[in-house]
């Protein structure tokens, strides 16, 4: 008998059609039945947001006899998970990827990204989970060189399961296969962007601005995805969405909040 | 000699003109000196968006006499901030508010939360920051009742600061001042959404999608924000924007990762 193959469900948040998530096809359909539902256009730094004071459409985008079902979804990357575990799938899925994201969701990105948080939303919903990122945001990054790590970490990750209530954050350095020198669990750089908009007028003379910004590493811990990332490593950062900071509660408690 | 006024950046989701936000400018107005810098329209449940792909309009809509200083703001709750910060305040403000959210962000809320993320942006910038929230969707909500709750929690986070990357999420339930039994400091619930699409055709036949759903809370814990709140409490959640789930590091590195 042939042992059945996991349920994977893809999604993105740079589209359906970016490099990046055709890659990530290309891996995870030599694991499993893989079904694809991710964002009609781009939907980079969504955060976690979703769709609720407007409609939401879902096309199926794949043909009949087509070995992999793809959908596109007029939402964010949150939506479509919701969308495919709702309307789509017939099962909960085995695990759920994201990605590969064009550009770094390391330290604090994982705050702002889409990618990112399709797979939380997956974790939440109690699905195994992982975003992955490459530091290239060219649209014709090299996709190729990452494509046997991100097989050995989905297959660990399918063997193994992953604790209750987290997803990984996985990205990958901009080198060529070889050069990268393997893989860390890490913790998220303390880091963040300084910002700096850009002022123009629009030709009727109106004041608007674009954001944007320097990514600032605060950390220069050892044990962190910056320095993983800079240091020729893949990293892997474990992700919860239980956001409590259960070590400052005990100092709280000793605030006067009831006189 | 006068002692020198903190000042108090306002912001929400619900957009500046809600009936929140003005009875959270009227709070701050006693205690500080305000600007005031708010989505120009709703945006709600927009997690930690930012607007990376178009332009942002900033309009100052208070009059040069008024007591207070108030923008709208074409972008997101985050964007708001980041604004606000680089480009309509002179000096870094001693506290950002965000809210009084029309709705509930305890638990998993906190993840989709626009209100939510305006305070984590002010904290991840190094600002100490709260987000207010009461359990009561309707625009003509009663907020008088829980003013001076608010004027409390402010007071005391003006005097004691806050714990390195934390900020708080403040829910009030629904009640009468004189029912409020007093403030817990609470971790956050275990719940979920479950999700029901709404399934519907536009008058030219196409199928789209209302995202519906029902809360669920998965955890009996009397030490959460959802007892808390059920129980007549106004829960505080510290929350933290270092997502990693650094109890289970070690576990993850007893895996075969590199071989």
């Amino acid at each position: 008998m042939k042992p059945k193959l996991p349920l994977i469900l893809i999604t993105n948040d740079d589209g359906v059609s970016a490099p990046g998530i055709r890659a990530l096809i290309a891996v995870m359909a030599e694991i499993g039945t893989v079904v694809v539902v991710a964002p009609d256009k781009p939907q980079s730094a969504m955060g976690h947001a979703i769709t609720i004071n407007s409609t939401l459409y879902l096309n199926k985008i794949s043909k009949e006899n087509d070995a992999i079902s793809e959908y596109s979804c007029s939402g964010t990357p949150v939506d479509c998970v919701k969308l495919a575990v709702n309307e789509i799938l017939k099962q909960k899925p085995d695990l759920c990827v994201s990605g590969v994201n064009h550009g770094s969701n390391s330290s604090i990105n994982v705050i702002y990204s889409g990618t990112m948080s399709a797979a939380v939303e997956a974790g939440i919903e109690g699905i195994p989970a992982i975003g992955f990122s490459l530091l290239d945001y060219d649209w014709n990054a090299d996709f190729e060189q990452i494509k046997s790590h991100i097989r050995k970490i989905t297959l660990e990750v399918l063997e193994n399961g992953l604790p209750e209530g987290v997803v990984l954050n996985v990205n990958f350095p901009k080198l060529k296969k070889d050069e990268i020198k393997g893989i860390k669990i890490c913790r998220q750089a303390k880091a963040i962007w300084m910002e700096k908009f850009d002022k123009r007028q629009t030709p009727f003379g109106k004041d608007y601005f674009w954001l944007t910004g320097e990514f600032v590493n605060q950390d220069q811990g050892e044990d962190t995805d910056e320095w993983a990332l800079a240091n020729g490593y893949v990293s892997v950062v474990p992700v919860q969405f239980d956001l409590t900071a259960h070590h400052t509660i005990q100092q709280l408690n000793t605030w006067n909040w009831n006189e």
